[in-house]
This record gives C-alpha cells, sequence and structure tokens, in this order.
C-alpha cells in the first residue's frame, strides 16, 4: 500500500494545485477547471436572473437552475427534487433545520443528542435553539479509536430525544458513522436524525434512501465547487410541516400588510435572488465527480490515508488520531512541537496543512489537545503530496530536535 | 435630452451585454469582464480558505477578504469596517435585522413602520418577527407621483413606533427616498430605521454618516458583483447588542457543550465558511463602479430614463408609472396588453425587460394593477436600448392593435 499504481492522475485539471502540495481539502477543495469555467460562463453570455424573467436567456437560466435541483436530487438518491433546498453551506442548513423544524416541534424537557466529535456547525444551532425552548442537550462518547459509540447511543437514547445530529465522517479524525444503524436506532424512539455530511458527500456515495435519515447537509465548496452554495435535504413531509426560515421575494404566494401566505418547499425556504452561479457550478462539480465516480475516489483518498498513516507511525514522536480506516482526512501531533509550528514548516516546503481546534473545541478537550494537525486528502492529491508530508515533518523533527 | 453625446460607453466590458438590449439590472447586473476574472482568479491559482489557514495562500486569501471589508466600508462611509456584515444578500440581512434585533428588542404593542412601495423581503421579516412578539405594523402612504410621502410618515409615526424600514430607490417607480429626513423623522421618536439599499447603492454615491441610518443593506449581483453575496451594515452599538443569527464555525469564542460564548461582530454574524469569490467579486466590482464614478453612472442613467419617458409619453396608450426623476427605472403599462405580453414581443426584438408584481404586490395594489412593464438600466445601457424599446412597443402596439 506504499505505492499507489492505480491512483487517480488529476491534478492537471485543477489550476490551483499545481506543483503545491495541498493536505487542506477538508477545509475546502479546489476546483477543476470545468467548473471555474461553467462559473465564469454563467456569469458571461449566460447571465441572467431566475424564475422572474419573460426574455429567453431568464428562462434559460431558470431551466439550468431547476435542472440543478434534480441533479441535486439524483446525485443523493432523494425521493424529488422538491426536497432539495439550496442554502449558504451546511452551516446554513442546520440553522435553518434548528430554526424551522426543532423550534417548533420541541418544548421545555425535550432532549437532543450529539456526538462528542461533532463541528461547532452541528452543535451551535442547536445550543440556540434548545435555550429558546427549554430542551436539553446529550452527548453520544466516542469509541476508542474515534468513531462515535453507537453502543453507547442505543443505550442512552430515550423517548425525551426528539432530535439527533451526528456527522456522517468526523472533520478531524475521518471517522465514518454508520448512518443506517444511527437512523434505526433515532427512529426506535420517534426522534428525527440530521446528518452532516460535510466530509461525506465528496469521498461517499450517499444515498437518502439507504440512509433512511431525515435531514441531511453538505456544502458545495468542498465538493470540488462554489462557495456560498450548498444543499439541505429533508423529507418532504417535514419540510411540509416546517414554516419559512427567510422571508422575501420568490419564497411568496400572496402578500399583503395584512396577511401573507408563503409557496410550498422548497421554494418556500429560498427567500431572495439565490445564488445562481452557485448552483450553476455546483452541477457542474457533480458531474465531474460523479465522471470521476465515488467509489473510485474514496478507494483513492483510503489508499493515501494508509500510506500516510504507515509512514508517519514509522516517525518517532508523532501520534496519530482517528481509526486506521478513516476517509481521507488524517490528524496527528508531533510531541512537544505546536501544530501551528508544524504547518508554518510544513507551508516553507510546499505543503498546506490545517492546524488549530477544525471547529470541535468539544473533540480537542476529548482528545486532551489545545489543536491538532490535519492532513487531508482530494481526488486530485497523490503520493507526491504524502512523500512532502512525510519529508517536512522530518524537517519539523530536525529544527525542533 | 433625446440624445445623449456625453453618455458612458462601456458595454464592451460586459460580455454577457454583446448587442443585446437588456433592460432588466434593476434585478440583477450584467458583470464586467474585470469581475469574472477576479472570480475565476480566486477559483483557481489563489483559491484557498479564509482564516483558518497556517500557509501563506490562505493568509492571502484572509488578507483579501478583509481589505474587502475595508473597501465596502470606505464605499458606503462606514465608520469602521466591524459594521460591515457579509450576507447572502438584501434579503437576508434584512431578516437578520428583523431577526437579531427587532425579534430581541420589541415587544407586544410596539409598532413597525413600512411603506406601500416596499419589496416583499422588505414587508415579509417583518411580519414574521411582528407575528413573534405581537407587533403592528403600519404603512406610510405615498406621494401623488409614486414617492414615499415624508410628511404623513411625520404626522403618523408615533412612540409606539421601534421600527422603521424603507426603501432607498424603489424596484418598480425608480423614486428616491429622502434617506436623511426620513431618518431624521425616525429618531425624533426614539425607533430605529432600516433602509433597503438594493436599488439605490449601484445608482447613488451612499453615504452611511450623511444618510444617519441604523441600518443599511444591499445585494453584491445588482452592483455588478456575484450572486450569493451582500452586506449588512449597521452601527457598531446596535450589533454589540445583537445576538447571533446563525451559529457555527468561525463565530464562536469558545464552545463547549455547557456553554458557548460568541465572538464579537462582524465575525458573529458569519457562521460557517463563507461565500470566499463572492467577497472578491464584490471587491473588483466596487473597484469597477468607482473607476467609473457614481456621479457619472447616475447623470447616465438619469438621461437615459428622461430619454425613455419622453419617447414613451409620445406613444399612445403606454401609462407610466413613478415620478419624472426617477432613478434608473421605469414601469409602464400598455393599455390592453398584459406586461407579459410585452414582455415577450419585446424579448423577440432582442429586448429584455420585466413583467410582473417585481416582488411588490402591495404596490400592484396601490397603482391598480396585477403587474408592471419594467424597463431598468445600467451603467452599461445606451440610447440604442432605449430607441430598441421603443421600437419593440411600436410592434406590440400593431401586434395588439
Amino acid at each position: 500500500m506504499t505505492n499507489l499504481a492505480q491512483g487517480l492522475r488529476l491534478r492537471d485539471d485543477f489550476p490551483g494545485v499545481g506543483d503545491w502540495h495541498y493536505l487542506d481539502s477538508a477545509a475546502t477543495a479546489q476546483k477543476p477547471q470545468a467548473v471555474i469555467d461553467a462559473i465564469a460562463r454563467a456569469y458571461g453570455a449566460d447571465y441572467a436572473t431566475v424564475h422572474r424573467g419573460v426574455y429567453e436567456r431568464s428562462a434559460n437560466m431558470t431551466l439550468a437552475y431547476e435542472a440543478a435541483r434534480r441533479k441535486v436530487a439524483q446525485f443523493i438518491g432523494a425521493a424529488s427534487d422538491a426536497e432539495i433546498i439550496y442554502v449558504r453551506g451546511a452551516t446554513e442548513g442546520i440553522n435553518l433545520v434548528a430554526h424551522s423544524w426543532a423550534g417548533t416541534q420541541l418544548k421545555a424537557g425535550d432532549r437532543i443528542l450529539l456526538s462528542t466529535l461533532e463541528h461547532h456547525s452541528n452543535i451551535v444551532p442547536w445550543q440556540i435553539v434548545a435555550e429558546q425552548v427549554g430542551a436539553q442537550i446529550d452527548v453520544v462518547p466516542l469509541t476508542q479509536d474515534g468513531c462515535i459509540d453507537l453502543d453507547a447511543m442505543a443505550a442512552m437514547i430515550t423517548p425525551a430525544h426528539k432530535m439527533v445530529a451526528l456527522a456522517h465522517v468526523s472533520n478531524v479524525l475521518g471517522s465514518v458513522l454508520d448512518c443506517r444503524r444511527a437512523a434505526d436506532i433515532t427512529h426506535g424512539v420517534g426522534a428525527k436524525i440530521l446528518i452532516d455530511g460535510c466530509q461525506a458527500v465528496p469521498r461517499l456515495d450517499v444515498d437518502m434512501a439507504a440512509l433512511d435519515c431525515d435531514f441531511y447537509v453538505f456544502s458545495a465548496h468542498k465538493l470540488y465547487g462554489p462557495t456560498g452554495i450548498g444543499v439541505l435535504w429533508a423529507r418532504q413531509e417535514l419540510l411540509e410541516k416546517m414554516p419559512p426560515y427567510q422571508g422575501g421575494g420568490s419564497m411568496i404566494d400572496k402578500v399583503t400588510f395584512e396577511k401573507t401566505s408563503y409557496a410550498p418547499a422548497p421554494t418556500r425556504f429560498e427567500a431572495g435572488t439565490p445564488h445562481i452561479t452557485g448552483v450553476v457550478g455546483l452541477s457542474a462539480a457533480i458531474d465531474y465527480v460523479q465522471a470521476i465516480g465515488l467509489d473510485a475516489i474514496h478507494a483513492h483518498e483510503c489508499a493515501l490515508v494508509a500510506k500516510a498513516r504507515s509512514a508517519l507511525e514509522d516517525l518517532n514522536s508523532v501520534r496519530l488520531f482517528g481509526p486506521d480506516t478513516s476517509a481521507g482526512i488524517l490528524s496527528f501531533e508531533v510531541q512537544g512541537v505546536h501544530p501551528h509550528d508544524v504547518g508554518t514548516i510544513l507551508d516553507e516546503g510546499g505543503v498546506a496543512i490545517r492546524a488549530g481546534h477544525h471547529c470541535a473545541q468539544p473533540l480537542m478537550n476529548h482528545l486532551g489537545v489545545e489543536a491538532t494537525a490535519r492532513a487531508s486528502f482530494g481526488l486530485y492529491s497523490d503520493d507526491s503530496d504524502v512523500d512532502a508530508l512525510v519529508q517536512g515533518l522530518a524537517r519539523v523533527r530536525k529544527i525542533f530536535g
């Protein structure tokens, strides 16, 4: 597994990669030229607003915008494109559900279940709504190797739990959740489950029907797509009961000062002129990823992680976090060296990693560290990136003795 | 005024314009190549996340992202870049204020003052918060020629009014509000005023200090910039009292499951990975507009509107709405012809207008119509667009007898 003869060779598609060793794809992915070109075209000769124009170019842009919604639905195995809400990103998707579903369905004494490894975006919105309605938050612990402990979850969940929110893939540890089992446990007490799919959608073939969750969110910019756009998927029967999140143009049926009535989902949740070119770019990103295939991408990243884990284990004084089978993401620390110093020295050698709490301070507390260093891979990553990382860490050890 | 010898000649900067007669700039503006190139570069060789990376490219992108905030502050005369919140667009900006300011400051019995000509985005968020807190909405009427009647406002405002929200420039009529007088009237009873600047910022030189309002919002895509990004400006002392709108990464100080503390403004209001390239594109759009100068743009658009009003008045059976001095926007109806039919026939001649209620149904009720036709101008518009509009309307009259 130290060589990757069959690996993907796609660096040249990405003008942002070149000979740089970009190992921060879990923060945000670089964009293929095909996505950049689609966005530039959408801002140029194709540019028009959607849903409102009576002229041809606007009608064409509206067709593209809604075709993208069908593409997203097919990409994640949604039952209908009416279940696809365009949001700014996963963070907004979670806030929307916390506000419009939990904010109206939960009451004092209800409980919300999260896990120790959640990203702040899957903690803070629930804290805000819990405080509003008087609900309590419980936390599912992790297994020894950094997976959400579903046995513990099954033991601790009660009928007072109305909402469960878990990461599909940990942004720090790369550990993969058995979503279906988590959903089954959740539904066993009649609760709903939201899955934060930010780190899963770029790496795993996700299928809403198979996962059987109730809400699912992801961000386009981690899927080789544009910034400022993401997706909330929700079961249609849940969306129907949810009040609007933001008021404005497009989301209404009829407005008078006396009374306003709202459009059905997904329109009800998309107030204002949308991020039109973001949707066009997301569509192009899905085309790009589907042409390669998520199975191939996942296998490629797993091979790189395995190679990196093996190489880092051979280094003295490097501590690895997370399971051996982590999906594309590898956190570690170099003992005695602050992760920021590790990152800075690696940067001097053209290797970009992330150092910090990764918006997961509770997990840092659990790991007993302030921060970790994190190398995360994308479909354009290759052996040269792993080699450069290992060489850079050798330099770190040399500098810090 | 029928010729425009001194007019701007900028069509060639806009790949989306060409020989098309695009008269829907009030819906969304076409983009100069400079903006498209800036966005493409930001997605390519410059691409990285902001605020988190320990490597050089991310540090550079963070510098660009925060430099853009200072540029926005300077562009609108804000006291500090800490008063600039990046939002998805004006709609989200208004929702943020309605939620975080009005939702926490207003109580049952308080009153909110809007006007008859407001866009749905400046009506529905206030209806939502009014219902939540038990406040009432009052409506300032319009003058005969379609301006917000500030005399009437002065007569009807009371100390029970805590919030006033008005459009700087009407998206239907092009009428311009005397913001300073509206602010003075508002402050006279101790209320706060939000100005919807969507149609003003692309046309008028706005200055927060001179306007003396409390909140101001606009969208980048109407300012020749990207979709999915906009600005909320608010006085710093107001922002300091406002709770977060969305929870997530970046907006926190410290997160534990027991207690989370938040960052100061503007960070507190910017949860999650932001629309990085949107901010870069907005910055490029401001550069482009400032190089031309808003006084020149406004004069150019006023000349085109004057020419169009004059030509349309000469046509039989065309009714013009709004004041003679409307800023860049001209609504009309061709008697006996539905505005959608007008728009469709114009489209066949390469003229793109908007037909509909323009997200301003209460104003349509006031005007006694279901919809209007609307021609709106941008800095790239020229005499040929007005001529094509007039020729197209002659064709409409011919077809409909």
